[in-house]
């Protein structure tokens, strides 16, 4: 089914907003609007307030540039944090991505992307500059580089390297092995490889 | 990854709004909201607006329940259409599934759902009054139901029929049969078995 004309011209508005999200074509965007039609007045208005209200009140974190509800967001505010080491991402979900497994103690740092010819973004693109002063200012001991283990992921970590080692500070990326509960049978050769030789002292844990 | 903490309330507001559409889970959700974060504010604001704006302004037709900016329907209102067939379906969608095949120019009726007992919904839930009252009143020729094939389908054709045959119209269902660019071998036997019954004369086309 084409869905080329629409019974109504604010029906045919809503469900073309939705197909400018990414992943939604016009079928499922006329069948999120038709389920927000069925809702209450009250019920569309808050969706539809929390959206304009989501972009105009919030705040990036003036020191990781993670998205916060104030100036500076709460793991930069925590004093309980080890300062001195610093997590690069590539954006906010991976911050919860990391938060959530409990781990990491240290600051974040979000890039807001990853360096892609293809997509024309470049390093001045990213938010690189002030990762460079926070590492300039000293304190800052380790950066982990927790990009995605793709071509982008490696040429970003490559130039972040190149243009961070000169102020000395540790530089580690995340150990890339077998995935917890994958088989061996079915793991890709360059991971298979990469985990054998990076293979670490066995220990009962 | 689980996500159960969010560094933004506003954040955590938006997504929880999106995960109540159907189909959409956290990750989805939050991947939406992060992409209309990216958009400027005009256009966020005008996504907002469309979706409050149409569940404030939006009409269903007096006639025939379908969606429409106007008290009737642009179908309805039409003087070339064949008044003398009504097409019963369950939502907004399927007329515009059956309006995009163009061979089809009587009217509808939207019944706004099907009988499914599971889901609480009995005959006095969908808008089968005034389609009685609109058979009662005369000039309908012919009914066509146009439901799904599914269980509930098949009982919402039987109440039907049950109700409007006194008013001796002639009601017919749309032809079930092997799908064109289906091969037979793939064909369930129900349907198979169907399109043997309901055989046509051959004629080309």
């Amino acid at each position: 089914m084409s869905l080329t004309e629409f019974p109504s011209r604010l029906l045919e508005n809503a469900v073309n907003e939705f197909t400018n999200l990414p992943g939604i074509g016009r079928k499922t965007a006329l069948r999120l609007v038709m389920s927000l039609l069925r809702r209450n007045s009250e019920d569309v208005r808050k969706f539809g307030e929390s959206i304009i209200k989501l972009h105009e009140e919030i705040h990036y974190c003036k020191v990781c540039n993670n998205i916060s509800d104030t100036e500076i967001c709460s793991i930069c505010n925590d004093e309980r944090r080890d300062r001195s080491v610093i997590c690069v991402v590539e954006n906010i979900q991976d911050v919860m991505a990391i938060e959530n497994t409990c781990q990491y103690r240290g600051l974040y740092h979000v890039l807001g992307g990853i360096i892609s010819p293809i997509d024309g973004i470049g390093p001045s693109d990213l938010k690189i500059d002030n990762l460079e002063e926070k590492i300039k200012s000293g304190g800052v001991r380790e950066i982990i580089l927790a990009l995605s283990t793709t071509m982008e992921g490696d040429t970003t970590n490559f130039y972040l390297y190149k243009r961070l080692t000169k102020y000395n500070p540790l530089i580690t990326t995340l150990a890339r092995g077998v995935a917890v509960g994958d088989e061996l049978e079915y793991t890709d050769e360059i991971t298979l490889g990469r985990a054998l030789n990076n293979r670490n002292p066995y220990h009962q844990c």
